[in-house]
């Protein structure tokens, strides 16, 4: 595609660029291209959750590569289908993008929508491309789910267990600012890893509340503990990471980590706290804060 | 709400002011408020499509209120779902907004999405929120479907019918760039009226191939023979509107009107032409264009 431009090529002109790298998978009954797609729900429900992530907000083109922000992009939605323990099995796209986006970025940011669907068995079925000054990529992950499992069910003396990173977004972010361009954190801001085969994991082991933390752990504990009518206990010592520091663990969103409240010890997942009555988050019995909000 | 800015509110208490307003349906086993929202799907597959409004592009704040942009947005999708013969359980809502945003604005929006979605018996059951300079709403349409009818079924010998308007919208945005601020056709712009229950109607009629017009007529039937292998032959006389010009009723977008092919006339609908071998659109036998395309 060379210099091309969104422009050059026209709405049509991109969709077709676009859909052509689109492998399909045994769940789409109609692929891209048609007025809507058509996905299997086998256990005739569907779960289904929308991300919109604004550039110069949510990424910047200098610092992330059309496919960085696609896997980014991808994964923040498939980790809310994997945090109510289902499966993605499908995504649909909105690109709002100025007419001088350049063709690759637009193919790379696919790619990376298909690599990181292809790490659940998902394929992008469908989107919609139009004009704006700068990008927004909304994602909506559609996914099966056999046991859903809501914010609201921790119990007093259950644990509270997470699978994957945290913090290390944040780090990576931090790092980004002050000029540094690689290393594991930069690209952990880049590229999240969310643990998607924990959520349906967590759920078979009886999970009784679980959410990804795209907002901080603290905050999204936090909707846990309201929604739950429940106090939980965070552990210092057992939230140090040797890469990032304590307030990263704590505040940091975006690694799409997944924390759940368990009745007992789940392998794969790190016990962090327990559960009590009362209300709120704590650590080690102190309050605690700390969180993204947009609109602040 | 007052004064209220989005800023004033935050993300989450924006969230908790426009979740408040959502009524549910049976359909919605977990409605908005958790990771993601879980609904029904009884025939074990779900149609599902995406379309993105921006500021400026689609809608502007001096000539649609916050009510006509969440109608418009959600008769987008549903009138997708209503082209493939289904009709729409739920809707999932991206805002991108400036955080000076009225929060008047976003309850409005929320409210137009709601009672469009009134019209077929779906609920708007999750979205995000997310800053930006001007306001992005994408909108994510599930729907239930029996037979799916899409582009590619059309046969040499069928007729080409209508359900709904054509070219109203178009010529109503035409008279609010004239400063004309009221009438039926500046109505038709604000808040189109995708004839919903068509759609189910046509598939069950046996249509061969349909879609909803968004991009105007004779575009969105150039799909139609494309996809089809067919040529669309209109006729001007069958197309005649008192209220607006050939023009308009040819390359007119965003009335989402439905346009199927059908081996014989369906009650309710227009006939405007037949399917013939060949290709491309023809009006009484001559090639045609018009439309619109976004990035040109």
């Amino acid at each position: 595609v060379g210099d091309a431009t969104a422009r050059d090529l026209g709405e049509f002109g991109l969709i077709a660029a676009v859909t052509a790298r689109l492998p399909l998978t045994e769940a789409v009954l109609l692929g891209p291209g048609d007025d809507a797609a058509v996905v299997a729900a086998p256990g005739g429900r569907v779960v289904a959750t929308t991300d919109v992530l604004v550039e110069g907000v949510h990424f910047r083109r200098d610092w992330s590569t059309g496919y960085d922000v696609g896997r980014k992009a991808a994964a923040a939605s498939l980790a809310d289908v994997a945090a109510m323990g289902g499966t993605g099995t499908a995504l649909l796209v909105g690109l709002a993008a100025p007419p001088d986006l350049p063709v690759q970025w637009a193919l790379d940011l696919t790619d990376g929508l298909r690599d990181e669907c292809a790490l659940v068995g998902a394929a992008v079925v469908g989107g919609d491309t139009v004009t704006a000054d700068r990008i927004v990529v909304s994602v909506t992950a559609l996914g099966d789910v056999d046991r859903w499992v809501t914010r609201a069910g921790a119990e007093p003396g259950d644990l509270v267990v997470v699978a994957g990173a945290l913090g290390h977004s944040a780090a990576g972010l931090r790092l980004l600012e002050t000029g540094v361009r690689s290393g594991a954190l930069v690209d952990a801001h880049r590229r999240p890893n969310p643990p998607y085969l924990a959520g349906p994991a967590l759920a078979e082991a009886g999970a009784t509340a679980m959410c990804d933390v795209s907002d901080g752990l603290v905050n999204d504990l936090g909707h846990v503990a309201r929604a739950s009518g429940v106090r939980i206990d965070l552990e210092a010592a057992l939230l140090h990471d040797d890469a990032v520091g304590l307030e990263d663990v704590l505040a940091g969103g975006e690694d799409h980590a997944l924390v759940a409240t368990v009745p007992a010890p789940v392998a794969g997942c790190r016990v962090i706290g327990r559960v009590l009555e009362g209300s709120g988050v704590t650590l080690d019995g102190a309050p605690v804060a700390g969180g993204w909000e947009h609109f602040a």
